[in-house]
C-alpha cells in the first residue's frame, strides 16, 4: 500500500533498481517509472522489465510523479534540481537515497517551488556492486531508512513517505541532516575511506609483491577490498559533500591510530589487551541488534556444518 | 597420507581444533594428541572427540611426537620451547601456526636440540571466532600455509611437512621469516590494527550515541567489527612479535591517509576518483586468484537471487 500514484526513480544502478523490485516484490499497487541517463542502464532496465516505464528524459519521467526518489550520485543533484524542479507536479515530493544529507538540502531547497516537498533520505543498505542488474528486492528489508525532512515539512507527508519505506521492509528514523552527517561519517564513510586507503597503500609497496598480496589475502586484506570495490562517482561526491564531518572523524581516528602506534613501539601490551578485547562486545551487539548475521567469517565457510 | 605416525597439537583454539578436525576429515592416518592448559578446552576437546588423547600436560603430548605444532598465542613459545625441547623426540619437527614469524625464529631456534628440526608454519585462514567449538574441517581448504624453514633445514623434513600441508588441502609456499612478516604486516595485521582502531575511535565519540553506532553499521562499519573481534591476546602479541614491519606499514598508512584527507580538504574530486577507481580492480583479482567468493556483500543475502 502506498500514497503515491506514480513513484519516479532518477538513477536505475544499484539502490534505484533496488527501489523498482522492492516496490514489484512488496505488491505496491503505484505506476513505476524509471529514468537514466546512460543508455546501457536503460537497456538493462528494460530487458529486465524494472518498471512501467523507462527513459533517458528526467523531464518525461517526472512530470506526472507523486514521489521522484534522485538516486544519482550526489554530484548530480544541483544540475537535476535546477531542471526537474519547474516542472514537478504540484503536491510532489522529491526525496533522494544519498549518503550525504546538509549539502543535499542546500542544494535542492533553494531550488524548490512552494507547491512541492523536500524530504531528502538516506537507507543505510548497498553492496559493493553497481548497476540495474546488481540490485535486488530484499536490500532493504530489515535495514534502516533516515530521512531528513527540513523544518515545517507537511507532516502528512513525511508520513507518507515513511509508510513507502516501511511498505518495502525498512524501519524509519528522522532526524537533522548535520546529525546525520556525522553518524554516518563514522559509520560508513570513514571506514570506506580507510579501505580505499589501505588497498591503495598495497598497491604501492616494492618489499611485498601485488601477487602476494593477493595470494595472502585471506589474512584480512580481503575485507577491506570488498568496500574499496564500491562505486567511485558515488564515494567522490560522498567525501566531497560530507567534508567537515569526516576530517572531524578523521582527525580522531588519526589520535587514536597515533596513541596505538605508540603503544606498539613501547610494548605497551596491557594497552594493546584492553582495546582488542572491548572492541570484541560491539560486534555481538551489532548482531544482536539484527545488523549483521551470526556467521564466522561472514559465512565464507557455508559448505561446512561445525563439527 | 602422512609421514608422521603421531602429531601433537599443543593448543585446542580455532586453529589447533580445526586441525584436528581437518586431519580427521582428511583421513591421514596419525595417532592424535591434542593438549591445552584451559580446563574448558580439554572437556570440550574430549566432548567433540577431537584428538585420540586429550591432555593439558604439554610434555607428556609430545614426548612421543614425531609433529609438534603450537597453535596458542605466540607469547607462549618460550616458556613452551623451553619445556617440550629437552623431551622431544629424536628427529621430531617442532612447527607452528603463528602469524609472525621472525620472532619465532629467534625465540625457539636456540632452545632446539641438534637431532630436532624446527620449521615455522603460518596457515593463511581463521575466523573472528575462537576455542575448540569454533574450527571446522575444511578451514584451510584451498588457502595458502607458509613455511619459514631455517637455512639448513633437513629438505626431507621440510618436505614431510609440506605433504602434511597439503593433504589437508592447503598450498605451501616457503619464504624468510622476514619476508613473511613483511607480507603479512600488509595483508593481514595492518588490516586488524586499523580495524581495532576504528571500532575504538566510535566507542568514544559523544556526538554520535553507541546505539545509532550499532543501528547503522550496515553503511561499512559492520564489516570492520568482525575483525575486530578476533582473539586479543593473539592479536596483542603479534604486534608485540611484528613490530618493525607493523610500524612501517602503519607509517606508509598513514602517509598515503594524510594525503587523502588533503585531498579531501582541497576538493581535488579527481584525485579522490583515480584512487577510487582503482583499488576496485584489485577486488576482482583476489576473487580472480580464489581468495575471496564471488558474491556481493559478503553473501550476506543469500536468501534471495537476483531477478
Amino acid at each position: 500500500m502506498t500514497d503515491f500514484a506514480q513513484i519516479t526513480l532518477i538513477g536505475m544502478g544499484l539502490i534505484g533498481s533496488s527501489l523498482a523490485r522492492a516496490i514489484r516484490s512488496h505488491g505496491l499497487k503505484t505506476r513505476l517509472v524509471g529514468c537514466d541517463s546512460n543508455p546501457q542502464h536503460v537497456a538493462e532496465a528494460r530487458a529486465l522489465n524494472l518498471v512501467d516505464q523507462i527513459t533517458s528524459d528526467p523531464i518525461d519521467a517526472v512530470k506526472s510523479a507523486d514521489l521522484v526518489i534522485l538516486a544519482t550520485p550526489v554530484g548530480s543533484y544541483a544540475d537535476l534540481g535546477a531542471r526537474l524542479c519547474p516542472v514537478m507536479k504540484p503536491g510532489a515530493i522529491l526525496s533522494d537515497v544519498g549518503s550525504v544529507k546538509a549539502s543535499v538540502v542546500k542544494t535542492l531547497q533553494p531550488l524548490m517551488r512552494d507547491d512541492c516537498h523536500l524530504i531528502p533520505g538516506h537507507p543505510v543498505a548497498g553492496t559493493e556492486q553497481s548497476g540495474p542488474k546488481a540490485g535486488f528486492s530484499t536490500l532493504f528489508d530489515g535495514r534502516w531508512c533516515i530521512l531528513t525532512p527540513p523544518e515545517n515539512t507537511a507532516p502528512e507527508k513525511v508520513r507518507a513517505l515513511e509508510k513507502f519505506w516501511q511498505a518495502i521492509g525498512s524501519t524509519v528514523e528522522c532526524m537533522t541532516p548535520d546529525h546525520h552527517d556525522m553518524v554516518l561519517a563514522i559509520t560508513s564513510h570513514l571506514p570506506h575511506l580507510i579501505a580505499y586507503n589501505i588497498v591503495g597503500t598495497a598497491r604501492h609497496l616494492e618489499e611485498v609483491t601485488k601477487s602476494e598480496v593477493i595470494k595472502y589475502s585471506a589474512g584480512g586484506f580481503r575485507d577491506f577490498t570488498r568496500i574499496a570495490a564500491s562505486d567511485p562517482t558515488m564515494w567522490r561526491d560522498v567525501f566531497l559533500n560530507n567534508k567537515d564531518a569526516v576530517l572531524e572523524m578523521l582527525g580522531r581516528f588519526t589520535e587514536d591510530l597515533t596513541a596505538l602506534q605508540r603503544s606498539i613501539r613501547y610494548d605497551e601490551g596491557d594497552k594493546l589487551f584492553d582495546l582488542f578485547d572491548r572492541t570484541r562486545r560491539i560486534r555481538k551487539q551489532i548482531i544482536d541488534a539484527g545488523q549483521d548475521e551470526d556467521v564466522p567469517d561472514f559465512g565464507r565457510h557455508t559448505d561446512d556444518i561445525p563439527d
